[in-house]
């Protein structure tokens, strides 16, 4: 094994680099802006690029790195080809040849973001030392990472993880993203529970609730407001949470988690987020899967680039 | 590799038992009696007494079999612990080792019967040369196996692929057998479809049927009826069909497999219970995943050994 490592997490505005020891110290982080114009095709120079000039200023040969570790918010094949990546402006990408061409041949991964993420939680986060896990980030949408024996489930079709499109609600009459209805991620997620609160809000028959002192009732504030006790706010929450819970004892009859991680934005209003999930939890799991354990996300914004890493190093 | 391989799978009346060529060849099969007095303890030494005679007819040396594989109807942790297994009489029980014992330390793995099935369709089934497979088993009840890069997805808990115990539908008066209630195998299992069936036929305003003519209406009766175009007994399987494919469209979320396997009794009703399952899949699954492929299982009640004897062989 050599002794850096290099990962980059390709988010629609910006592109997050890390230089790692290859033993998992993060040693320097930077960003860059994503240039999307031209089908997303500068970002693999700019990649290059940046970390060339970054090894060079700190006098690292490209020999002395192990590999080059790359998440993207799309799906991805088992292959490291990605299926459309519609923020980065890719289309059908063989994302993982690209890179590894334009490093000269260095050894590279690409992987979904939030399956990126679930690997730095259990490599250096919140489910560390388990092999079996369940991460759920919170945040625009629902993703999901799948993690079995220690290794990322990509799936046949790049979808293992895709929890964020269970089909949860057969009644619901708006439009998911993805061309369904009812997804998780109608409910779950931090668009979700302020979509929920609108609705709520907009009924004849609301009770009195502080929410309504809000221009804008979001996430942050929908969880604020529970903290404090207000009746509407909690009943949101635990809407979002039985959700969320509910999704998790479907994943529980899957591939049965030790762990539970919560991550993205929603994640950031504390305990309670995993309280209220892990309450419903037991109700909906099969008695043997009751007592998973659930965890907030501790890496933050970081955690894809840990995943990144540690999915190139997992590379043979 | 040793030449030979034995496989044992335990039910609540009788134990099958196949001798195997390592390659995968059964080359005989026989089955005793499952005594399940004495909280099961007989159960090790009979299928010792019965192997080693087989393998002494045929002038075969212990020391000639690779190892045992056993897979029994009940939960079993990664170590060999089977948590529970009430058909057999067993509680707690450390059955990968007490097997390995009676055969004086051969290599031995214990393995749920629906996790075996799904092994063995994919080793010499259904799903032959496919890594990533789910498999349902309608009969009595709804098992389910998960296969993912090869190998039988356990669980932290033991209770990988126990599909049959999502919670599909919380208005659900009836308890099933885990002491929840709305699992899958409350609609779609052999005791499921009936359960429904009577249900309807019990309805004030249930249309004429030919369901009506028959003392007692079971999985295959509905089938027979629904492929003459009876309008009742096609609901019904819609119903059960329904429900199975959301069910499968939240393992493709999970796991995303490529071929989804359906075994068990009620699968015996040919390719109309797969194509029902299929048409309602397309519907719920998320669009990356709408084309995984649905087969029905072709080794009957020769999975569970195929399965037990692969896993076995699997083992380092």
């Amino acid at each position: 094994m050599k002794e850096y490592c290099v990962g980059a997490d390709i988010g629609g505005t910006t592109i997050k680099l890390g230089l790692f020891r290859s033993v998992g110290e993060l040693i320097y982080k930077w960003s860059i802006p994503t240039r999307t114009e031209d089908h997303g095709s500068k970002v693999f120079g700019d990649i290059r690029d940046s970390v060339m000039s970054v090894l060079e200023e700190r006098g690292i040969d490209i020999n002395e790195v192990e590999g080059l570790g790359v998440d993207v918010p799309g799906p991805v094949l088992p292959d490291g080809t990605v299926n459309k990546c519609v923020n980065v402006g890719w289309g059908v990408v063989k994302a993982e040849e690209l890179f590894s061409k334009e490093f000269g041949g260095l050894k590279t991964a690409v992987l979904n973001d939030a399956n990126a993420a679930a690997l730095g939680e259990m490599w250096k986060g919140a489910a560390r030392g388990v092999n079996n896990v369940c991460l759920a980030t919170l945040g625009t949408g629902v993703g999901g990472g799948i993690i079995v024996n220690g290794r990322i489930v990509t799936g046949a079709f790049g979808a293992g993880g895709e929890i964020g499109h269970m089909t949860m609600n057969e009644d619901e009459e708006e439009m998911c993203n993805c061309g369904k209805k009812g997804c998780l991620e109608q409910y779950s997620s931090g668009n979700g529970i302020a979509r929920l609160a609108k609705l709520k809000l907009n009924e004849k028959d609301c009770p009195e609730t502080s929410l309504k002192n809000y221009d804008e009732v979001d996430a942050k504030v929908i969880y604020d407001e529970a903290k404090k006790g207000d009746k509407v706010a909690l009943e949101l929450v635990d809407e979002l949470s039985r959700y969320l819970a509910k999704a998790f004892s479907y994943v529980s009859a899957v591939t049965d988690p030790e762990v539970f991680v919560i991550g993205g934005g929603v994640s950031k209003n504390g305990p309670i987020v995993k309280e209220h999930v892990e309450k419903f939890f037991k109700e909906y799991a099969f008695h043997a899967s009751r007592n998973a354990r659930f965890e907030l996300a501790v890496l933050g914004n970081d955690a894809g680039i840990y995943g990144a890493v540690k999915a190139v190093l997992d590379k043979e």
